[in-house]
């Protein structure tokens, strides 16, 4: 059974890229033939500066390595960069007949992909983004995409999608199932939002450890507490989501929690307890950053070996789709009968 | 100056296509680097359906078969199939991101083919059609579309896609100029519609001389002339307008026509006189068509050479894109990095 799952490079991946997605991605890469996709054409829906797209490239190492240094695994997960397999291109075209604009315009997703882009005009290759995202899936023929609620209505899409190709012209594509499950969203460092980069409220991954402490040092906590010895709130306090989400200690959480609430520990000692934690949790995620440090053309070469793994697997699925189709081998028909012809001739 | 023109492969071409369209390809070629494109890919905004796309190859190897016959040189002219340049899907995607939903959603003409085709929801492949033809025209960088009043707004947006992606990226593609002429239509033999093969009214190109007379025979002319004397109308009339759109002998056609308003002439002796013209007009196609006849492998190779031809010049588009924008070319940059390193390392 094969799973596609991926992101768009938009930069180095942090605590809430983990929460959201790369932990269920670990433990799926044992259960899933994996295919991780690193999407730097949905990159052009939004972004189409000449300065953004330079950083796609960079944005794409970043995302590999931060991906192997949580543990994906190059040997079981195919990692490939989307504009590096052509055959994505034709696909997507085939795809653009399969659904309707209505089908569509319907989906709330895209406008607000726009909205947060400041688009204020609809382009029409953002209105095609679930199409796009269905020639992805479609590609290596995924049986199974890993979906939170958002996303669900575009697999969705693609479901249609390959039952009316199969309808058309024979079965070629599994009709995806949707893997669906919650996708966790971690409050930023500053208390108020997702945790993001572009809100300078983020632990990244690859942050060292000096980092980490400086960061939850700054971290906002009760406002409440101007003192050690106020009673503190627990629930939607950015330390104790923390310490939730990354501590491995539970009886030491189980304690702060019960002193923070009646006023019987300092935010300073939550804090280096939770920073304590937090570098714990990176441990080996910065062993892996190290060995991938010593050798700075790995992480090339395990995407352009993914790539060419799904190159393959690319043609041959477009050579079906071609075939089944009867369009896109009109090329080879007509080479093959000048060369019976030359050969009789 | 490069020009583009082409049709989608819907059948073998009339005397209606002759008037509308071919005859000034004929002449065009020896003024402009002619690019004519055989689109397939455009068929499947319409035709879904295996039985259609099948016939698609045949239709392709009629229509340029049909072209050759009117004097289309392949030594001047790049004929060539759109599904077998690959790099057209690549195109097409950037050109997706460069033009709005609503911009699209304007166009009549896009409903009207929806009609036409007994689409009740226009697909997003369909809406998406000038969006193809803007990559159709940018691959060749063509300086020049000859287009009919139907057709220029989609060569409009040509020119604002090709616009808007020079201000982002830098100056690659030339805003096509629409060489805006007449495209006369001709009615069909039933006197009532336009020339059309699924009407059953059109007399093609490669008619023998047999079928012409007994099309011509069965041509609708002035219902109330019961009689040879009755007085006959000439406005409109099918047989006048074949008169005037392809008899030679113009003073032979004066003399018709003076004769038929006073009811000096016979059906049967204008219609004679016109199946003599329209006979010697294709006399030249039909030893074309003979020519070819010889070598059924022919107009195969004359294919294969344009297209071989055009996907060089693809490439070439395709590199100046890549390195214009810095995508597409992450898969090149990934390898020779990984070379470089390999051969210091």
């Amino acid at each position: 059974m094969r799973l596609l799952t991926g992101d768009r490079p938009t930069g180095r991946l942090h605590l809430g890229h983990y929460v959201g997605s790369l932990k269920k991605r670990v433990e799926l890469q044992d259960k899933y033939e994996t295919y991780l996709l690193v999407a730097d054409l949905h990159m052009l829906t939004t972004k189409l500066e000449k300065a953004d797209i330079q950083k796609v490239l960079d944005n794409a190492r970043g995302m590999v390595l931060d991906h192997l240094a949580c543990g994906i695994d190059p040997a079981k997960v195919t990692i490939y960069l989307q504009s590096a397999v052509p055959e994505i291109y034709e696909l997507n075209l085939i795809c653009e007949m399969l659904v309707t604009v209505n089908r569509l315009s319907r989906l709330p997703s895209l406008k607000d992909m726009a909205r947060a882009a400041h688009i204020t005009e609809m382009p029409f290759g953002l209105l095609g983004y679930p199409v796009l995202q269905a020639a992805d899936i479609l590609l290596p023929r995924a049986h199974v995409v890993p979906v939170g609620k958002d996303n669900a209505a575009h697999v969705e899409i693609t479901r249609e999608i390959a039952g009316r190709f199969n309808r058309l012209y024979g079965e070629v594509f599994p009709e995806p199932e949707l893997l669906l499950g919650d996708v966790p969203t971690l409050v930023g460092t500053d208390g108020k939002q997702k945790m993001s980069k572009s809100l300078n409220n983020a632990i990244f991954l690859s942050d060292d450890a000096a980092t980490v402490e400086k960061k939850i040092r700054a971290t906002f906590t009760d406002p409440k507490r101007v003192h050690a010895d106020v009673p503190g709130t627990v629930e939607g306090n950015p330390v104790f989501i923390y310490h939730d989400a990354f501590n491995d200690d539970r009886a030491e959480v189980a304690d702060l929690k019960e002193r923070y609430q009646r006023g019987g520990v300092g935010d300073a000692e939550v804090k280096a307890k939770l920073t304590a934690a937090i570098n714990r949790f990176l441990a080996p995620l910065r062993e892996r950053y190290a060995r991938y440090e010593k050798d700075p053309a790995l992480v090339d070469r395990i995407l352009l070996d993914g790539t060419e793994k799904m190159r393959e697997v690319a043609r041959a699925t477009m050579k079906e789709v071609r075939s089944a189709m009867g369009i896109g081998s009109a090329w080879n028909r007509l080479r093959k009968a000048a060369e019976r012809r030359a050969k009789e001739g």
